[in-house]
């Protein structure tokens, strides 16, 4: 059993005296310590058990001991940079590149997320000789200066005039929330329609697209998936512009949407982005990350006379775990698995669906599924406050779930690979009784006693709710978006306040 | 013994076919594979053992058991983010900052020394309000977006126009050859003058400065040592027109001077930057890296209302493996041990110095030495053939060492810190041979045979000379920079072709 060093608050004291306050921790009221990990749980300091929904990073669950035996193995022999040949780096580079369409067979390794997208951007301009990005509303590509201007969920907060001028916001293509929903005939041509008249204007303004960037499924926007085919239709518009087309697989890649091993996948398979980017699960925790591009786009970047070293990026241990992350993959059959598990997560919340009318919309993947919550069925009300008290509950219950998405209110599963039907029952379980006790506090013929949670006009004491949870809620705490975000904050802060009374 | 799973030529052909051709190897004709390490010592696929005088990234020594040891322990036990309180990260947060002035105190743990510098210029900007950042010249920062625009080494390459409005670059303040030299009576106050009159025509323009970086010790500029008092006088400069003061220490950090923990502090006990950032030696190999700054700055940035995560940064096995080299460093005492090494390897430099008119200068401090070689003392004309051949025959002897600089003359040392006298004496002697052969090759009234170098005027069979060698001198090789960049590379292209003749 794992001991701490300091006790908890010394830990919180610590923590305040020398991190960063604008870095949070999840629950800042009543924070978790975690000393152990092990498959999909956590456990504390007291050894108490977490049951974790949320670490698409510890992706073939967490201290995985293939993947643990390969780090040691090679850690012991050698850990040097790219420049010395390694077999590590190539092995690895095949095998990935085998996972993708034959064009996409060059890899550039590096750090993360943020160090993929970013080099994802410089080699979209280098092979265009363009400048301009198209990006998508709500998204979220890295935390480096250039990838703050692409990421309107982080632009935004930084108040009006905060988007460059070679930055091009499209709408979020989401079927459920968005400007073109279910009911459209054709939603994938209306998104694409709108990137291509962001083309013309731009193009009308002398200025020129060097690339479109969008996750494959849309992550912190609310577990949005773009309808099949809109990707194909986005890409032609804007090749026909002279640009490229990223597909940001950082979130979503390496088996978790189940039916394939890439996200974008989903489109068709008539469908291929010209630069991929991975992170996260890569490693399994491991700072490592990859782009993966075509021969032509990588010739332009050597032309540009340019060279490009990662003086960590592709190091034979961070090669050596990637490798060992395939290997479980394939071994433990975590794509086929993603996809069971996820049906019938998909299937257990869609009963839900039919007996709580907070739950507005289920939709997913293999396991990357995200609950809708809304106030009013036909309005879709965001139910911002009731999706974070969900959270804060479940925390009490010892499962980490996290609530996402512009207004906050998407109940959001990215759990380690490992999650099992026993898992997806016993949340679900979970949220059914939480949701039934604010549904029956919110009814106005409600017995109401000290218990009941105020939420939706209920009271609870104590209630110290979580103000993030991931990455990109967090981004949703402080937020100054103008628009539906701004409703969403007031409606939040407003729930909050309620909370605390 | 270690194996390998392809030969020496597939693993260069799946390079070829699955790495991006801007990712150079060292010696891209012959280059060398290398599958384990130890100390300060490489083995390649024949067990044949190379001497590392380069790779300052193994700070305590390739594959330090103590430090294996470290990383196996936390990754058996938990490896995830830092939302949830872990008591590595406030460890290691605690013991690094105990290294530095009471007044740097807060953390930001990032995966890089180039996302660590990409995250100061984002603290600067926003805690000054201002955009434009001063830099050195022939400075590198880093391979992101931002610090390309930072670095005119890099950004030099694209041409004219390159440079972005908002940047403004200093003179490097190299008293061997820069603007003012060793005979000036006043170099630091002279270059820093230099920084005051950027920061007042930029003010006149309407422009405000956000920040000065600069290496502490510059590296890819050749080994540059500011002049002491340098940095104190541009701090006031800069402060006084609202900036802050980066020091990058990716380089050059955690004991290497020898005399003090950090480079900049070579400046005097009256000098603190304003935010310090770290990668390369940080994790001895891992890929972590830390911005540390004052709690003003940090509160500034958590006022933005941008809160900010890192996946991968500061997790409890980065934290593990960071607080293990700390360890080494103080039970080993290898800052001390690379004073006297540096001292002792100094010492044998200016031996050979008084031997061979081929060496200009030599400068250092403790496991950082510059060997400057000159085609002709009085004019200190750039040597960056003879320089190359240096570390193309090095190469041969089974000793890695890199020319850099902009002229690519300066030989480099940045050994593993457990480098010994033995390993100074040993390369120094090397040296003394190969200036020999190449000084008695260039003497008119020599000897010629078939076996002699044409370096200088002289010949050599099959030359093979590595166009790169570490980050910065591949930066070298592809560079279009108009000045004396440009004669050195025409010189070296030169060269070159004298060789392949």
């Amino acid at each position: 059993m794992a001991t701490q060093l300091f006790d908890k608050e010394t830990t919180i004291e610590l923590r305040k005296k020398h991190i960063g306050p604008s870095c949070k921790v999840f629950f800042t009221k009543d924070p978790i310590k975690i000393i152990r990990g092990q498959g999909q749980f956590l456990y504390d300091e007291k050894g108490e058990r977490y049951l974790d929904c949320i670490n698409n990073v510890a992706h073939v669950g967490h201290c995985h001991p293939h993947v643990v035996q390969a780090a040691i193995k090679q850690m012991e022999l050698l850990n040097t940079n790219s420049r010395f040949l390694h077999d590590n780096l190539v092995q690895y580079a095949q095998r990935l590149t085998a996972t993708l369409p034959e064009k996409l067979s060059i890899c550039y390794f590096v750090n993360s997320g943020s160090e993929a997208n970013d080099l994802a951007l410089r080699l979209a301009r280098h092979h265009t000789g363009h400048q301009d990005i198209i990006t998508l509303d709500n998204a979220y590509h890295g935390h480096v200066t250039s990838l703050i201007d692409v990421s309107p969920y982080k632009f935004h907060q930084l108040g009006v005039g905060a988007k460059k001028d070679f930055i091009h916001v499209a709408s979020a293509p989401d079927v459920y929330r968005g400007k073109f929903r279910e009911d459209h005939p054709d939603p994938a041509s209306a998104y694409a329609d709108e990137v291509k008249e962001i083309i013309e204007q731009t193009q009308r303004k002398g200025r020129q697209i060097a690339a479109f960037i969008a996750e494959s499924l849309q992550s912190c926007g609310g577990q949005v998936l773009p309808p099949p085919g809109y990707f194909q239709k986005v890409a032609q518009h804007v090749r026909g512009a002279g640009g490229v087309f990223i597909a940001d697989e950082v979130q979503v890649g390496f088996g978790r949407v189940g039916k394939h091993f890439w996200a974008f996948q989903l489109q068709g398979e008539d469908f291929m982005p010209d630069i991929i980017t991975m992170g996260k699960p890569i490693g399994n925790g491991h700072p490592m990350s990859c782009v993966v591009t075509t021969k032509d786009i990588a010739e332009s970047f050597l032309n540009s006379g340019m060279e490009y070293f990662n003086t960590f990026g592709g190091n034979p241990v961070s090669c050596a775990i990637g490798l060992a992350v395939l290997d479980v993959i394939e071994n433990q059959a975590l794509q086929k698995h993603a996809a069971q598990v996820g049906d019938y997560l998909m299937a257990l919340l869609n009963e839900l669906k039919e007996k709580h009318p907070l739950i507005g919309d289920i939709r997913g993947t293999g396991l990357f599924v995200g609950v809708d919550m809304v106030k009013d069925r036909l309005k879709r009300t965001p139910a911002t406050a009731e999706a974070q008290f969900v959270i804060y509950r479940l925390k009490e219950e010892h499962i980490l779930l996290s609530a996402d998405g512009p207004h906050r209110n998407v109940l959001k599963f990215k759990p380690p690979m490992c999650f099992s039907r026993e898992d997806a029952k016993f949340v679900v379980d979970k949220i059914d009784t939480i949701l039934s006790v604010i549904e029956k506090a919110a009814d106005p013929d409600r017995e109401t006693h000290q218990e009941t949670p105020e939420i939706g006009g209920c009271k609870r004491k104590d209630p110290s709710l979580p103000n993030e949870d991931d990455e990109e809620n967090v981004r949703g705490g402080g937020r100054r978006h103008v628009g539906p975000g701004e409703e969403a904050t007031h409606r939040h802060k407003a729930a909050k306040k309620r909370l605390r009374t």
